[in-house]
Formats: structure tokens, C-alpha cells, sequence
């Protein structure tokens, strides 16, 4: 068993864990679990004799092939299961003969290969979750810890109004609540035997097949679909489709850690570490590795779930050309979550902050984000048309002459006659106009305890 | 109102009702939707006068509006809310320049757009249901129809065992059935209003926010969100691979379909009629149309998808680009979606099937098909090696001479020694070789009727 | 003639002269101007009579048509060619009986749809060479007049060495040239006629085909491929992967630009004007509203092109669904790179630049990204590793305490023993540290104009 | 060096030739030559020494690397340059501590890596050559042979004319004749070195850089282009968008393939070995395996074409996370580009053809292909429209019926007036009514000889 996927850029885009559960060992021995579990259950209903299951058994571990001689044989034969059932049922007969005529009795390779993948796909979506789990804690710890710093909101990419670090974090968290939610709700359907034989029937078990799928299920864990679904893949294709979202939602994490984090915005920080995020030749550069990482990942794999999708179509009782394309892709949407999923969370967890230019560069905007909140207190007393072209002019003049909003307004009857220098003062600070976003962060903790708390239950 | 969306290929891409949702009027219909309603919620709340949310919703009809200016306003604004506002306020303030102020308070356009868009959703969400709903029945009942009627199951487009068109349908209800439970799941996360003012703290409503999203949600019959999601997109971006999976199992109906449908295999049939799938020159033409519209969405949509999860690490509070990068690519969604399914239904309902010809292909094959059936007969009587072996090279035989399977068997000892010949025919007829295929049709119908029951609950 | 395909959106994201080349009206005219040379040609080789090709040639309008009809028919006979031709030989027939017998003689319905394309194709290809004409123009403006500009050159979105701003735009103008090329090699593929009748021989017409086509040819000027390319669709998606690569170097201009424009930088302007780029709420907002929706195309094209690839393999001699999923994907393709093509042309040809600000951010890095320029003149003094080592700490004393690195560096005897202050003063001076950035544009300057020679040859 | 990137399914979807070039050691050796020539150029130019030189050269072979070590430090540093650089300058230190002082002088990471990506690419395209040298041979040898082979030309899935075999494959011949054109005219643009050092400047080598790129790109054998290109990446992006259109022509030649071979149809068959294509359990199986693994390929390179067209507006100088994403997705293109394409020559070059099912299929359907014949035979006797209904319904009479269209005709007086039965069995003769396909197999020949004299040239 020397074949190994592992490659030089495998653990800037991928986490460890993910990889083991990914690599060719895992592949195949997703398949050895499929093949000992049939055996056992058919055995139990003596359909196999119970020494040719326990003989299977034995050999159904990864380490006992030659997977390169595995990879050579599968250019021929169209898929890795072929030549494994062999290699298996070549094992077996060198230490029975009569055993080996069990092997992967009354299944198809696609049963191997289906069920091998899911349970693989367990797996990951069991790392998944307990990665989430730890991202959760860890934006709900920034939500409750900076719900009070202030900071510019920025829309189209400029300044917009004054919020805080804790809604921007608050806004992290709830979709990282949906897709937890989501990643859930998929279970029931992904995690399933695939079980038909060569066309979906099961011919070869006669009446007994259904028998055989109940206990190979109960063995493996997993549940007993209707029916086979050899060439309906939605249920596989779902994981990369929530994954897919996930994804986003992490690369939209990195996007506004890479913005907050450039020299002239300096608001946040990824963790700084020997031999992290600097240049071959630039000693001041400190590169937001992560979100790079993040934001590659978000970036490779809405192609990656196109490619399923459009493999969906497949021909028949089992398609061509369509599963082929699955078995590279869906495992590859995996890694590349499980790594932007890692970069996320110890980006998250050592985030720094720097409170105090976040206040500097908004006192740079001069009062000018507070427009909005002097248009509002001038409306009822100036019109509203007036009040807001008074005080786009005003905003014009700050910005071109370099001076405040409150200067500028302070300096206009118009203005003054309505309200004093204090109350101008006080519409003109950041720290008053904020609105709900105290409340929300607020709103989006409670809400994602409920879904933590789903998700544990 | 004289801008009009359709085209000449929508209606061979997209149902009517589903382009009455996403033309032009519907669009704007969703905006105005939000402004009225948030008057009224406001007015309520004493915020605004009654009789200013009175007037402004009296103009909140997509009718009131000459479109082709909004959209030529549009491409200075980058954005159809703002002048669609500014309209609105003008058409308000030709009335009352007081209620005029009061158009839109204290929201953003995003929030317009929004619930604008979440409102056609809902629309089509709806549609979407009821269609899958009729679908779902016509595939019922091909399912409990043909469950009997024997043809040749296919794999890598290859012959290889016989099943029944029972199974074959039964497999794609089941995928229907997937799909609708992921699109009842996905409401409570779509189906909410947006509400978050210019940086998502709703500051110019101070602390009455939150009241005021609460009657704004009532009035629309929407849920309210923790905190506002304009740069959090995983909400809608789920209608489209939620979608993109059923189109997914719809391509593959027609797939199949198309493919049963060759001259050389003759099954089954889309509806004939006049005008439909003729060519313009070769009067023999009957082209299956419905399945090339729908293979066309199946190939569409994937691209579709991968641009809306490309487009979700948007900036900061609210993006700029990848926001509006979904606005035409949602809706196209929708639109190739509800195609793809109101030709599915056409041609579900309509199918015509050939049982004489099925089992006529099936006989085709001479028996070859058979022959894991022999084998595993054999195989305890001869050992599983040379059963596999002799089979094999009996089925060689029997294609290359064009003799049944059944005949060269019959003439070799070794097997005549060990089976009669009455036993050997039977082991050769196709419709006693058919595992569990009834259960598995029983199996399929009584989950999806648990699914259908859920969706009406 | 009343379907019109412009909507509330076609103006933000569209040029208006391709949304002429492909709106119905000219996908139909299209068409019809293929079947005019088409019975042009036939009647010149004497095939149908002269006067028949004169009255069929006189309904090949768009505006004799109501599309609507059209548009309805489509549905059922699977393309609109079908009914297309149907109506024209009605209204022919209405005249002339006979003459009606002619209309598209010897053709087959795709023959019209494709050649119809590639002359929609040709107009779009021209609208583009012009355009991209004149946004070549543009920036070699820009790399002239800026190429002693000053401003930080950055990667991985941080501070990295001094560039000018020439040197900028000579990368955007280089890709730009490179798209020019692309789209100039493409032509001779892509403006080709199809002709193959039926199935691609042309039957109908006997040994005649090759005369027709030659001269159905010369009539629309286009070329004539070795054979028909029904199901070989490189061709027109060639144009598709082009644009792509096109619209990616635009998204790279609008990336560079947004970022340059946030508030924190502040380098360089989008254009202002009355409406443009505003808020519903904000009175200070200047939106970059052409770079939002240019990286709005930048983000939906790809979904477009891989839609586009996906199709390719279609069946035999012509495709099932793959050639319907072309229809509208490549049409939306010109026309989004259309509209990121103005949108760039308007924001390059009126970008404003602020050199002040440019200055200012350099030199509020306080020299540390002349560390490179330090390291290496110290490096033949103190060892490479020794003068790294010392830079590095440097840089981040520089950083830390908010001194500058000529301040740090001037204070260490290591350094000053080796180098006199005014050696040093003159290293930490970006406007020295520039290596070939003028070199660099001069260079990009004459490799385009060498490109821009070409195209118009 | 034991890291090793092949895995199980390597063999199935890559050639092993372009595994050579883009495994890790590729990648790693591709970097190193870059080192090697760089150091070579500035010793020329006395820039360093030319002791240095040698000695850095000398380490500059993937097999003095522990690749293991780099791809952990990979993790941190962002890219696996920075590592390889260090440890190779770690590697010369240890023999000569000032040589180790001169590695990699004057550039940066990124221009190794894309200077190494170029040198495999040139590899790949030198590769890919000579097997579409190969393909093309192959086909040119399928069109001579099979000129005047019958067989149903089939569209929409539907029979529609005949054609003959050498017309299909002179179809796929010209494609494959578009791609070679299009690959050659690609090398110019993207055969060229990256040299720009840290943001494009190449500052550190103050005016020697010109000079220095000048050797290094003779060194090298590659194109000195007019500026760094570090966030331009059309260069590179091209490569795979115009693989795209290669494999998507190969996908359509795998597509006939697997339709022509199945069981009703049986006209063509991949070639058969043991151990090829069949199936753990059905003895009768042979599966298209090279057709499986070419529509693989064709479904999985369109997410990774728009994957990297997404990725190309990348930030600035270089970019964060758009670069990050190309890094596997390219490499990916090449290597499922070469799969399918050694699948397609070994299926092309052991294609098996059935010419007398070929007839016999056309002869299943009695005639009413020639529909068309009659009709124009008739139109000119009985008027056009008398023609095609009168046809038509002889058609769907002979397909109900199971009669010839002959015999249904013979036996209308309308028909017999005016064609005697000779005549009329001459125009239900389908050898008669191939049009042009044996001119346009000509044509293809000659077009593609013209395109391989081009390749060669």
C-alpha cells in the first residue's frame, strides 16, 4: 500500500484530518467496510456460510492491497472496485478457496463504491460539524467580546454609517448557524446504504435482498433507502452543494479580514507566526495567508459543484461518464471546505483587533457617515427635500475642504436656528448613532445557541 | 409600464406563471410591495402619519411607473430601487409633498430589493410545489402501472439485467421526492424579510427598528431574520442549488427518456401533437422537445449556481459586484427551473410506452442477460470460478453466433449434467430474474407519500 | 413585431448597440437574411426561379413578422426557425404560390439558426474591436501621463514596493492588446456559413450544395467551412472562452479601481456625475458603480462559458438539448462583455487620479518598503543573512513605534558605519527605488501599438 | 523527495506522461530551473559570481529536497517557493555561505512559480501536440477508409438522413484540426518567462533587469514579454480555456462512440482486452471505458475552465486567493485534457465498426428517411405542399404499418402517375442520397492536411 495522495500543496488547502478520510487508504477502505459488513449480514442469514464472512472479513483492510497494482488494473476496468473485489477474492482464495466465492456476493461495484463513499462522507461531515462547532465558539466569543467597538460600515466599498465589530462578527455567525442547520438536515438523505446489485434489483439475493440491505445497514450505520439510487446522485450532490454554501459564507469571512487588514485600514489582523505570511524578499510583509487559503477555496469550488450538478443527468440504471466525474470532485469540494474550515478557525480564534484605529479612520470621514442622522432631525423642522440637499452640500464641503461635518453645519443659520451646538454635537457622534446593533448581536447569539444546541441534540 | 421582458425563446425556457413572477412588473411589484408595507408598519407605530402611508401605498402598484425610465435612470444609479424611490416619491409628492418625506424611512434600497426579491421567491416556491406536486402524482402512477412491465435495465449504456419500467420510474419519483422535502426545508431561511437600513442597524429608526421590522414581517407574512443579511447571501443563493438538484433529477428523466426514445430501442415516447417536434424538412421527424428543453436547463443551471455561490464573499456590509452579479442569475434559476418542470409534467403525463417492443429488445439480448443468474445457480455446483468462467464464454458464444443463451448452454454436458432443461429455462426467463424490484417500487411510493403528506402539512 | 427583449436591468448590464445585435429583432433578421442569400444563390445557379428568390427575399424583414406568434410556436416545434419559416412561406404564399415552394429550399432549420449567429456574431465582434479600440486608447493615455506617478505597488493586498501608476495601466493595456489579438485569430473560425441541410450532406440538392454554398457565401461575406459544423460547436464557443478571457482582464482594471477608491485609499476616482453612484439615504456616497458592474460580469460570464463547454459533446449529427442551452448562454455572453466593455471605457476614459494622495500613502509607510533596498546594499557589507536579519527588525521597530526606517536605521552603528546618512536617506527615497517601471511601459506602450497595427490591417 | 502525487484514479483520468510533468517533482524541478537559469544570467553579467552560480545550480534538482519539509512549511508561508528557496539556499550554505547569498537574487516567489508553471506547460503543449498529431492521424485514416460507409445520420436522437461514417468522422477530424490551430497560436502569448521581482519593478536589479530577463529567457527558451504579467493572467488562463474546447470536441467523439455501441445499436465498439470494461458480475459485459473516461473529463474541465476565469481579477500587483486558486485547478485541465485525449487515440485507433448493422439499422426504418427524396422528386409534379403532406403521411403509414415506404407509395395512383416504380425505388435508394458526404470527407482531409503542415512547420 505505498500509493499516497498526499501533495505539496495538499496542507495549505486542506486540513490533516480531512485527508485521511480522503486519501486512497480511505477509498478503499470505505470499500473493505462495505464488503466485510455484506459479508457478516449474509452470513447472519446464512445465506454466505459464517467462515467465509469472518475469512473476508480479515482481509478487508486497506494495508492488506497493493493499491498501485489497483490504480494499473482500473485504467482497464472503468472503476477501482473491479480490480479490489478481485485483489480481495485472490486474498481470500489463497487461504480458502471456498470462502473467496462470497466475496461481494449478490452486489455490484457501484454498491462498494457508493456505500465506501458515504462513508466517507460521515466521516467528513463529522469533522465538519466539530469544526463548527469550534468556529461557532469562537465568533460568539468576538459578537459578545467587541459588541461595543466601533468601527466604519462599509457598503460598495466605501464608508456607509458607524457599526460595530460585534455585528459585523454577528453577521459571521448566523450564516455560520444556517449552514450548520443545513449540513444537518442533509443527513438522513446522504447517509444511506447503496445497495441494488448490477441494475438496481438485487436479482441475485432473490427475496433475501432486502433482508441483506437491513442488516448491511445496521452494521455500517447508516440508513435503507426506498430504493437504489445508482444514477439518482442528489443525495451525494447535496454535500457539495451545502458545502458549496458554507464556503461562501467562510470566503465572505476572509474577504473582510483581507479588506480590514490592509496597510492603509490596519482595523484587524491575521495571527502573525515565524515563517507565516512573509516574502522571499520583503522583510515588512506580513500576507493574510489564511484568508488567501479561504478565499482560494471559495473560489475553486462553485466549479466543483457545477461539475456535479451537471453530472446529475446520468443514463439509465447507472450512467456514463457522469458518476465517473463525481468520484474526483465531490471528494475534492470536501478537502477544500475541511481547509478554508481550518484557516477560518485559526484566523477567528487569533484574530487581533485594534480598537483604536478603527475609531481613528472613522473620525477621519469628519462626521460625514452622520449625514443621515442630521437629515433625519432636520426633516421635521426643514422639509425633508431641503434638509437633504442642505446637508449633501455640507457633506460635499467636508470632504472637500477637509473639514467637519459639525464645523460646516455649525457654520449655517439655516442650521443653528433649529438646533443648538450641543445637539449638533451629539448627532455627529458616531458612537450614538448605531441603532439596533446592539440588539441584533443580541438576536444572532440566541439564535445560533438554538441551532447549537439542535445540532448537538 | 411598457417594458416587457419576454422573448422569443422564454416560453420554450421558462413556465408563464414563473415569468409573470420575474418579468419587469414583477420586480418592481416586489419593491413596492416592501415600501407600502413599511409605511403601513410604520404609520402603525406612529412613526410616520396615516395618512402619508395611505397615500404612498395607493402608488404602490407597478402600474404607476414608466419603466423604461427607471431603467434608464438605473444605469447611473446602479441600482433600480433608488430610482424606482425617487419615482415613487415624485408620483407621492404631485399629491402631498408632506407624505412625500415619508417614502422609504429609514430603509435602504438593498432592503427594497430584498424583500422585493424574497416576495417573487415565495411566488415561486409556491409554484414550484404545485407543479412538483402533479409531477409527483403522474410519476405515482407510472410507477404503479408499468410495475410489472418488463424491459432491459441498462448500465453504462450496456444491457445488464432485465427490470421493470416500475423500478425505472420509481427512482425518479424518489429523486422528486428529495426534492421537495429540500425545498420545504429551505422556507424558514429564505422566506424573511430584509431590514436593515444604509449599514444594517436600522440607526434612523433609533430603537423603534425592531417594532417596525416585526409589523413589516406581518404584514408581508414573512419570517423576521436575527439581523439583516445584505452581504450574508447563503439565504437565497439555497433556492438555487436547491433548484439546481431538482433540475438535476429532471435532467435525468429526460435523459432517460431521450434515450428510450431511439429509433433502435423505441420504448417509449414523448406526447405527439400537432406542431410538436416536427423538422422542417424531413417529414418522419418526431424530435422529443420537451426532453431537449429540459436537458437544456440541466446543462444551464449548473453555470448559474456556480456564479451565485462565486458571488456570496461580498464586501463588507454590503458588496459590491457579486450582489449584483445575482440579480439576473436568480431569477434565471427560477425561470429554467419552472421550464424544465412544466415540460417534465407535459411529458410524464402524456408518456407513451411500448411494452411489446421492451420485451421485444429484451429478447434481443438472447438471454445474455441472464447470465449471473446461471452462474449463481452453477456456481455451487461447479464452483463459483468455473461456473463465472463457463458462463462467460457461453455468453461470448451465444452474441457472436447469434444464438440464445439457453441453446449453447443447453448443448454443453457439464451444465445439462447438473440442470434440466426445464430448470436452465427458467434460470433464462428474464421475468423471473427481477430481485425486489416490486418491493422497491412499493417502497418508493409509500416514502414519497410521506414526503407529500409533509409538504401539504 | 412587438416582443422586445430589453429589460430593467439590459442597461446597467449591456452595451445598447449589442443589445441591437441581440435582441429577437436581430436574432430573427438574422435568420432571414440567410434564407434570402439563400434563395438569392439558388436562383442565380438557376435552382428556383428568379422571381421566386426576388419575393421571398422581400419578407425577409423582421418587421413583417409578429414575433409573438413566433414565440408561441416555438414551444411546441422545439426552435423558432420552424415557425419562422413556416411564416415567411405563408406570407410568400400569400402573394405567390409557387415562390412559397422555395423558401428555404435544400436547408435545414439549424442551418438558418447558426448562420443567423455567426452574422450576429460578426456585427458583435466589430462592436467590440471598436470599443476595445478605444479603451487601448484610453490607457495608453493613462500610461503616458502617469508613468513618473508614484503610489505603493501592492500584493496579497498589502504594501510591498513603490510603483507608478503607468505601470499599472501598462499591465491593464497589455491584456487588453492580448484580448484584441485573441478575438482578431478567432474570426477566421468562428465567420464561417452553415449549410448542411438535414443531416450535413446537403442531399436535397444534389451535387449543387458546393455551388450554393459558395455563393450564399459571397452573399453574406462570410466563409465556407470544410463541412457543416451542426454538432461541432467549437467554433461559436470559441468566442464565448475569448470574451472570457476578456472580461477577466476587465475585472481586473474594475478590482484595482475599486480598491483604489475606497475611502482609506483614495487614489483614484470613478467618474462623478448628477445620479451616479449615490445612495437612497447617504448624502456622501460616491458608489464606483462602473466597477460593480463590470465585476458583476467578471463573475457571471465563467458560469456562462463552463454552461458553454458542458454542451459540446453533442449527439451525432445534431445535438439533443446541448445546441438548446446555447441559445440564450451565448448571446448573454457578448452582451454582459459588452457592458463591461463601456462601463471600462467610461471609467478609464474619465478616471481621476489624486497623485497627492498617492504620496501621502507611501509615505505614511514610513520607508519600510525600501527594507529590499536597504537589504541589499547592506548585504556585500554585513553578509546577506546579517543585513536581512537587521532590516526585518528594523521594518518592525519602524511599524511598531511609528518611526521611520531611515530614523531606526540612522540610529544603528551597524549600519551607520557602513553607510553615511546620506546613502541611506537616498535608499529609503521611493521615487529611486523604481527599477524598469519606465522601461516597463514603454515596452507595453510599442508591443500594443504593434497589436493595434495588426487589428486594423 | 517521497512525496508522491499519483493516486488510484490517475491512470484512468491522466496520461502518465503528463503525470510526469505536473507531479510535485515537476512542480518542484520547474521552480529550480528558474533558480538555475536566473543564476546563470546574473553570473553572465557578472552580476553575481560565477562560482556562485555553479555551485547554486547544482543543487537546483527536485531530488536534493525533502519535499515532505516544504510542503509543511508551505502551510505558513503562503506558497511553496519561499520554502524551496530557503532550503535550497540552506543547501548551498552548507557547501559555501556567500554562493547561498546569491539564490533566487532579485526575484521573487511568483516568478518562479509562474516561470516553472510555463516550463510545464511548454512541456504539456509539446505533448498534447504529438498526440493530436497522433489523434488526427488516426481520423484521417477513419474518414478514407469509411468514406462510403452507410449509416443513419441521426439528430435529436432521431434518424433524420443517411450519411456515411467517414462524414461523422471527418467532423470530428475538423475539430480536432481547430484545436491544434488554436494551441499553436496560443504558444507565443504564453511561452514566455515571469520576471518582475517583488511588485513588477524588478527594482533590485536597478537597470541590469532587462538584461538579466534578456539570459534568463534564453537560458530558458522562452518569450521576453513587455512587463511582468503577476496579475494578468489571461496568459496562463488561455491555456486551459482552449484545452476546454479540445476536450469538449473530444467529449463529442466519446459521446457517438458509447451511442453507436449500444446493445439496439451496435454500429461502432471500443476495442476489447481483458480485463477491459467488464463488470464484477455480468458476464456479457463490455463496457465503453475510453468513452466513460472522456465525457469524465469533458463534465469535469468546464468548472475548472470558469474556476479560473472567476479567479482572474486579482488584486493590484498580485493578487490574494484568485493566484492561490489556479495553482491545482490548472494543472487539473492538463492532466484531464490528457486523459481523454490518450482514451481517444487508443479508441480511435482500435475503433471496431459493424458496416452491415449499419445497413441493417437503415434498413429498419424502411425507407422513410428518404422522405425527403420523394418529396422533392414530387413537389415539382404535384406542388410542394401536396408533396410533403401526401409524404408525410406515407411516413407515419410505414411506421405503423411496419411497411416500406416503397410499398406504400406503390400503392398510391398519385404517386405511380408520376414516378414509375423504377424511379421511385432509385429515390427510396439510400447509397443515392448521400448529397456531398464523400466532397466534404475531401474537404476535411485537405483542410486538416493544411492545419498539420502548420503544426509542423
Amino acid at each position: 500500500m505505498t500509493l499516497d495522495s498526499h501533495t505539496l500543496l495538499d496542507g495549505l488547502f486542506a486540513s490533516r484530518a480531512m485527508r485521511e478520510v480522503f486519501c486512497d487508504r480511505g477509498r478503499v477502505q470505505g470499500m473493505l467496510d462495505f464488503e466485510a459488513a455484506l459479508a457478516r449480514a449474509e452470513a447472519e442469514l446464512g445465506l454466505i456460510p459464517a467462515a467465509a464472512a469472518t475469512r473476508i472479513a480479515l482481509y478487508c483492510r486497506a494495508e492488506c492491497f497493493q493499491l498501485e497494482l489497483i490504480a494499473e488494473a482500473t485504467v482497464r476496468a472503468g472503476n477501482p472496485a473491479i480490480p479490489l473485489i478481485a485483489a480481495l477474492s485472490a486474498l481470500v482464495a489463497g487461504q480458502d478457496e471456498q470462502a473467496a466465492r462470497f466475496v461481494h456476493f449478490g452486489a455490484t461495484s457501484q454498491d462498494a463504491m457508493d456505500t465506501g463513499l458515504v462513508l466517507q462522507l460521515r466521516a467528513a461531515l463529522g469533522l465538519f460539524d466539530a469544526d463548527l462547532a469550534h468556529l461557532g465558539g469562537a465568533l460568539e466569543e468576538l459578537v459578545r467580546k467587541f459588541r461595543h467597538t466601533l468601527l466604519i460600515g462599509r457598503t460598495w466599498l466605501q464608508p456607509a454609517l458607524p457599526i460595530t465589530f460585534g455585528l459585523k462578527a454577528a453577521g459571521w455567525l448566523s450564516a455560520i448557524g444556517r449552514s450548520r442547520e443545513r449540513l444537518r438536515e442533509a443527513r438522513h438523505r446522504v447517509l444511506v446504504i447503496q445497495f441494488g446489485g448490477a441494475a438496481g434489483t438485487l436479482a441475485s439475493l432473490g427475496q433475501r435482498g432486502i433482508d441483506v440491505g437491513g442488516i448491511l445497514a445496521r452494521e455500517l450505520k447508516l440508513g435503507v433507502p426506498g430504493l437504489a439510487w445508482h444514477s439518482q446522485r442528489d443525495r451525494v450532490v447535496e454535500v457539495a452543494t451545502t458545502l458549496g454554501l458554507l464556503v461562501g459564507s467562510l470566503g465572505k469571512i476572509a474577504r473582510d479580514i483581507s479588506l480590514l487588514m490592509q496597510w492603509e485600514v490596519a482595523e484587524v489582523f491575521e495571527p502573525r507566526a515565524p515563517g507565516r505570511g512573509g516574502s522571499s524578499t520583503l522583510p515588512h510583509k506580513h500576507n493574510p495567508v489564511g484568508a488567501a487559503a479561504i478565499l482560494a477555496a471559495a473560489t475553486r469550488i462553485p466549479g466543483l459543484v457545477a461539475t456535479l450538478l451537471h453530472a446529475m443527468p446520468q443514463e439509465h440504471e447507472r450512467g456514463l461518464g457522469g458518476w465517473h466525474a463525481e468520484w474526483e470532485s465531490l471528494p475534492e469540494v470536501c478537502l477544500l471546505a475541511s481547509g478554508a474550515l481550518s484557516h477560518a478557525l485559526e484566523v477567528i480564534e487569533q484574530l487581533s483587533l485594534d480598537p483604536q484605529r478603527m475609531r481613528a479612520n472613522l473620525a477621519s470621514t469628519r462626521g460625514v457617515l452622520l449625514g443621515e442622522a442630521v437629515t433625519l432631525a432636520l426633516s421635521p423642522l426643514l422639509g425633508r427635500a431641503l434638509a437633504h440637499s442642505l446637508v449633501e452640500r455640507a457633506c460635499c464641503s467636508a470632504i472637500e475642504e477637509g473639514r467637519s461635518l459639525f464645523d460646516v453645519l455649525a457654520a449655517q443659520q439655516e442650521v443653528t436656528h433649529h438646533l443648538s451646538l450641543a445637539e449638533l454635537d451629539r448627532l455627529c457622534d458616531a458612537s450614538v448613532y448605531l441603532g439596533l446593533a446592539e440588539e441584533m448581536c443580541e438576536r444572532a447569539l440566541s439564535e445560533y445557541a438554538r441551532v447549537a444546541r439542535g445540532s448537538e441534540g
